[in-house]
C-alpha cells in the first residue's frame, strides 16, 4: 500500500482510526463514485457544486461548459476541495446519540488545471463515458471538434487527499446493551434499474 | 407553490430551464437526502465535508462534535454552502457529448447558527433519528445531559436556496438518432438492504 504525505489540511479533520492517505483506497472510492461535490471560493464565499468526476491515472477530472461560471471560477486558479462520498449503511444503536452511518469518503485538495490539448481532452471524456457504462465509449459517436471546443475539462491532481471511512456495527454504551431495542446495520447501496429506451430505439436493439 | 427570492448566488449557476427556488421542491430534496456536502472556507481555502443533514421547518440542521474542527469553523460565522444531491439516472445518448445524468440537487447558502438551548437541541436530534428510520426516536434511549453537551447542533436557514434538476430522455442531435446505438435512461436509486443485527440483539427482537 502506498500513502500520500499528510498535510495540515488532510490532518485537520481526522479521527485517527478512520482516516488514511492510502492511495489505492482513495482511488477505489473515486472509481466507485460518479458524482463529486466540488467546492471553490468566490468573493470569499464557498460554492459546492455536484458534478460528474472520474479518474485518469492520478488525476481527478471534471467537465463543464467552456464559458460557464464554474469553468471561469476554476480558471481563476484558486484552491478547490473535491469530496466524493459513498453511503454504505445506517448504524442503528440503542441510544439516539450512538446512531451513525457507515460510509467511505474522499477529499482531494488542490488547484485544478485545464486540459487544453484536444486529444487529451477527447481521451479523458471517453474515460468518463466508459465509467458511466463500461464499453460504451467504443459504441457512441465520439465528440467532434465543435463539441470538444464547447467543453472544458479540468484535472485536479490526487496528491493531497485523504480517505475516511466508518464500517461495522454500532458502538453502544455497555449499559445500553440490555435495552429492548434492535441494534445493527441497515445496508445502503446504489442500484441500477431496468434501462428505459427512448422512443428512437429501433426494435431489437438492446443496451449492451 | 412558494418561491424563495433569487439572489446573485442562486442566480449564478442557473440553466434557466432546470433551476428554481420553489420551496416545496427544495424541501423534498432535503427530506430525501440523508447526506449534505457542507462547504466552508478556512484560511481562504474551501473544505467540503459530507455530513448528515436534516430539516426542521425552514431550517437545515447539522451536528458535529462540540469541540471538533467543523464546529469551530462554523462558529466563526462565515458563509457556508450546503449541497444535497440525488442521482436519479444515467442518460445514455448516441453521442459521447450528449450523455448526461438525471438528478435533483439543492444548494443552500448562508450562515449557520449554533443551537444552544438544550431542549431545542434534543428535539432537533430526535428529528434526525426519525429521518434515518421513521418511528425510531420513540424507541431508543434519548440523549442524556452529557451526550447533549458533547454535541454541537447548527441550523442553516433555508432562505437563500435553489433546486436544480434534470429529468427525462437524452437530447440527441437529430442526425445522431439513426445511429445503431441504444439511447435512453438507466434509472439509479438508493436502496436499503436486509437489516444486519449485531451480536447483542436477543432472539425474536426485530427491527420495527
Amino acid at each position: 500500500m502506498s500513502h500520500l504525505p499528510t498535510t495540515p489540511r488532510t490532518q485537520a479533520f481526522r479521527r485517527k482510526t478512520r482516516v488514511s492517505g492510502e492511495i489505492e483506497a482513495i482511488h477505489a472510492v473515486v472509481d466507485q463514485s460518479l458524482v463529486a461535490h466540488l467546492g471553490f471560493v468566490q468573493d470569499g464565499a464557498p460554492f459546492v457544486m455536484p458534478t460528474n468526476a472520474w479518474r485518469v491515472g492520478d488525476g481527478l477530472y471534471f467537465h463543464f461548459a467552456i464559458n460557464g461560471r464554474i469553468a471561469e471560477a476554476l480558471r481563476q486558479g484558486g484552491e478547490v476541495c473535491a469530496t466524493l462520498s459513498i453511503l454504505d449503511g445506517l448504524v442503528m444503536a440503542r441510544s439516539a446519540m450512538h446512531h451513525s452511518v457507515n460510509y467511505r469518503s474522499v477529499m482531494v485538495f488542490g488547484r485544478a488545471q485545464e486540459i487544453v490539448d484536444d486529444r487529451e481532452k477527447h481521451d479523458a471524456l471517453m474515460v468518463l463515458v466508459d465509467k458511466v457504462h463500461p464499453g460504451r465509449a467504443a459504441q457512441v459517436r465520439p465528440p467532434d471538434d465543435k463539441e470538444l471546443a464547447a467543453t472544458a475539462v479540468f484535472r485536479l491532481p490526487i496528491a493531497e487527499a485523504t480517505v475516511k471511512s466508518r464500517q461495522g456495527p454500532p458502538q453502544d454504551r455497555a449499559d445500553d446493551l440490555g435495552l429492548p431495542v434492535w441494534g445493527g446495520v441497515i445496508p445502503v447501496r446504489q442500484v441500477l434499474g431496468q434501462p428505459e429506451p427512448d422512443q428512437h430505439v429501433p426494435a431489437g436493439l438492446e443496451l449492451t
